[in-house]
């Protein structure tokens, strides 16, 4: 066999045609089996697998060789072809009406017994499948995920290729951006004591790219966000990043319906329909008590406050004096014990609310609930009707602020409500959203970067705790997979965005100075969106978390623990970059083994 | 004017079809011109340009607005689509019959002076088209090389998804690399202390999808190094990566000869001869003097070792005696006086020969030569039908050692032949590179990263200073713009040749034990490369270096003249990553005026 050639066919791709072919097949051991002196062999290669078997009869070479073979040992194979016998068939296999009669072998890389069980995940720790992350990558399903991440970059760049976007690459080694999440630094070594920042986005290169003649950008860029991680966040991840000049907010919702139809339709052969539903942010959370509602299941939030207005139930009452909503969901027939009942009302006080009313529609009607006799009969029929309950349904209530009302009953809905899996996909926007967030604490926080377009400056001014951005979300199932927003494209209106949104004049100048320069030079209007890769992907794929779709992911502490980084590194090399480890770290190490 | 519209058509796709027409357009003033109150204005657009008269009969808007415009104001026109009168017409411009008659007007975006002209680059510093990077990208050259880059890019993916490649990101966030050059390093805020480095390239990443059963794998990768600039470096830089599983040296170069024929088709409309020249290391430098030959012409260097072997002439007898080479090239016609024959002399001294000699072949074929009358009749008749000399042909002759005979050829030769331009692309492998170049001192040195697998590990161990290793590099007109290798599979060889390349037991357990352990479980033959984006496309693009093909590159200092970076940062920021900086640099910015 010569050294030159591995193989001549891929395994997955031999079918009852090929009966008779000599082939030489390469790949991996994943099953053996031995029947008295034949040993029945599953090849596995990225195309799939099919049986080999080695009869004493017709394999001349040394039996030593073949009972070395032991699961993932990599081998190539020289033999025939066959039908296989009658009963034999196996027809969960795509390969299984034949197999190949072995008549050379060679053994490519043999294994040290396995770490785990290749294809049987549930048994094994996700930090052992990470530090053998190779070995994991081999199973069906890391396989599926690796195509799926390749297929979603494929449909996006070909759906934006059809519609004249240029692929542009912005710089990674960058000063630092606009974003709220701290920057990673990179020391510089022809400069020291100076520092890079990696990007949070491209933002501002492409908004360059806008000023700089480029009608029409995309790009699928890594960026990093050095975070405190949260189940599904990674220190670095991609995001396909569009951006259009003389483009308004319709343009970049109708670009993104398409990009998104497309990467569906590759990747789980579904057709959405198109357009999406845009739905406003007061909306958002007066509906479904979130600003990503998950629409795949109705459970809608309804005020009941006007119901309620002249109640006698003095919980409700005071809260509607106090200037304060009551409001409720139909969770549908859950037929939930009173230890379940009791399990929400905890619920609903670990969430923030004061209390929670529950109540049973019985068979006949009537009310099943703690407060039934402090609500009068018009006021039970009253809700009854608006929130469309039948027999069974139950029905919950918050009263208190409206925020911590729509954010305790959006809560209940997603506990209650959400469907196991990814099966649909209900893809949606969000928009009309406000300039600015009100914190827990009252105050006001800019709710998107300051380059977003106010609907209107002077409003902005006068009531700035609800004057409107053109800005936009997209949605899936309940996850916020992208953000965008028409820019400011006035240097002026820019430098008073600063000013409104508490950004000092000098730190202006300081962080975006070259900015606002670059702003004075004929810039046309300008909007785009962002849409991170790994959690579409991981959606599109049913996956628990975002690793599952990452090659190779982070854990939650920001360690590889396959290769080991972060690792220290050598003094010398720290010196080269003008710095040093801080004392109390240093000794921190030092009293540590390393 | 709506401002939910900017545009209903592109200019430069308009059309004498087109006329009648009313069409609204959005771009940039490229031109204007005032004849007696009538207006023209060149609107020009990412498609293209249009002429758009403003006439004061058909123009209802103020004069005032009119009067404002400026080059490379960003604006709005409506108007109607008219043929331009007979004699108006403009051949070089594809919408040169027909103008648009404008009927109103809006600025989008004002321009403040422009720093320079951005249609005359001749007189314009690179650093001041750096500190305004998006004017120079309004350029029709920048465009035409943004478009190059995203072609390329898309020619590759066509290319290798039809090949089965398999797209893959790999984290950008590792452990140290095993590349020679320097590691940028990025602290790490969740381990104090810790630091991750960026990736000279994704190698022990794509080597582990290989072991983890992706067995085409590719990725166009940011790739990051830390060497002192040379004019065609950046700290950043952009590589197609690409590797297979079960997967020879052969495989390797048939895949790259199908990528690069693609880009050459779509950039430059050529198609190129397959399969590219493969020309071993050692040739290369007989011939060329060069391990990365510029083959669109000759001018080969030739061994005149023989034929001067029994020569009177003392210079070249005692460097042959010494065991050095004489050989030389023939520059072809060349009619130089003599004081360019003496600059030639000069610069073969600064290259490091002790001289050269020069030989014009004259109209009659006698030799006119400093040497002539050293040479005996056979020795000049020889060396003229070596170098196949014709009348008025130069020949120019080294002694010396025999690797600097071939470096010193190899440099005159490029001094005097190379091409202007890159009109002409010749494209070659060099192959059978040695495991060890020897530095200028002797030393033996690893000429690849020690994951090249050796041709004869035996040999390697005997020979190791001509030992040769399962390697190549992809070369274009003088460049080298890949450099590539069969990997080594097997892990009890892979240590070995940590110890033969002198990487310590302990050492090669810190930096790669990680990697041994992968290597232990069924690793397939594999091999790759990775192809240098910059170079292909500043070579394609005729540009004199890779700044002009990158959107925002940085200077040679590592700086970005425009966003100002790498910049100092806060103290508390370092504090955070547990570093701070070392007090000599500290110290040397408090004495300089931030």
């Amino acid at each position: 066999m010569s050294t030159e050639q591995y193989r001549s066919d891929n395994a997955g791709a031999l079918r009852i045609a090929d009966v008779g072919r000599i082939v030489q097949l390469a790949g991996w051991i994943d099953r053996r089996r031995d029947h008295g002196g034949v040993v029945f062999v599953d090849l596995r290669d990225a195309s799939g697998l099919i049986q080999v078997v080695f009869n004493p009869d017709s394999y001349p070479n040394d039996e030593q060789t073949i009972s070395e073979l032991r699961l993932e040992y990599c081998i190539t194979v020289t033999g025939t072809i066959r039908e296989r016998p009658e009963g034999t068939r196996n027809p969960n296999v795509i390969t299984g009406e034949i197999e190949v009669v072995a008549e050379s072998l060679m053994i490519l890389g043999s294994s040290a017994p396995l770490p785990f069980q290749l294809n049987d995940r549930s048994d094994t720790e996700e930090i052992r499948r990470l530090e053998h992350r190779y070995l994991d990558l081999r199973t069906e399903r890391m396989q599926r995920n690796l195509q799926a991440r390749a297929l979603t970059a494929r449909a996006m760049r070909h759906t934006l290729e059809g519609m004249g976007f240029l692929e542009v690459e912005t710089p990674t080694l960058i000063s630092s951006t606009p974003e709220g999440a701290r920057d990673m630094l990179v020391p510089s070594r022809l400069r020291p004591g100076t520092f890079y920042a990696l990007p949070q986005s491209p933002q501002l290169f492409k908004q360059l790219l806008m000023i700089g003649g480029v009608e029409r950008y995309y790009q699928i860029a890594r960026c990093y966000r050095d975070e405190d991680f949260r189940s599904d966040r990674q220190l670095e991840f991609t995001q396909l990043d569009i951006e259009g000049a003389f483009w308004t907010q319709n343009d970049v919702l109708e670009a993104v319906e398409k990009i998104i139809t497309a990467v569906v339709r590759d990747v789980r052969g579904i057709e959405l329909t198109t357009p999406f539903p845009r739905i406003s942010y007061a909306d958002a959370l007066e509906r479904y008590g979130s600003d990503k509602p998950d629409a795949r299941f109705g459970m809608e939030i309804r005020d009941l406050s006007q119901l309620f207005a002249g109640t006698d139930f003095r919980a409700f009452a005071g809260v509607l004096s106090a200037g304060g909503a009551v409001r409720g969901i139909n969770a549908g027939a859950m037929n939930l014990r009173r230890s379940a009942l009791d399990a929400l009302i905890d619920r609903a006080h670990e969430l923030g609310a004061k209390g929670l009313v529950w109540v049973v529609v019985q068979d006949d009607g009537s009310l099943r609930s703690p407060v039934t006799k402090h609500l009068s009969e018009e006021e039970q029929t009253a809700m009854v009707s608006a929130l469309e309950a039948n027999p069974n349904d139950l029905l919950l209530i918050v009263a208190g602020p409206q925020k911590l009302v729509e954010s305790v009953l959006g809560q209940l809905r997603l506990d209650l409500g959400i469907p196991k899996g990814h099966q649909e996909l209900s893809f949606l926007f969000v928009v009309d959203f406000p300039v600015f967030e009100t914190t827990d604490e009252g105050d006001l926080v800019p709710a998107h970067h300051p380059f977003t377009a106010p609907v209107d400056i002077e409003e902005l001014r006068s009531h700035p705790e609800t004057a409107l951005s053109r800005s936009y979300d997209l949605v899936l199932n309940g996850s916020e997979l992208g953000s965008g927003s028409v820019r400011i494209h006035d240097p002026e209106i820019q430098a008073e965005i600063f000013e409104i949104l508490g950004i000092a004049p000098e730190e202006a100048y300081t962080r975006f100075g070259w900015f606002l320069e670059a702003l004075k030079y004929g810039t046309p209007p300008h909007a785009g969106i962002a849409i991170g890769m790994d959690r579409l992907i991981s959606i599109l794929q049913e996956e628990p978390n975002i690793r599952e779709v990452i090659p190779f992911p982070k854990t939650q502490s920001g360690a590889d623990p396959l290769t080991g980084s972060p690792a220290r590194v050598a003094d010398l090399q720290l010196k080269e970059l003008g710095i040093e480890l801080d004392p109390e770290v240093r000794k921190a190490w030092e009293d540590e083994p390393s």
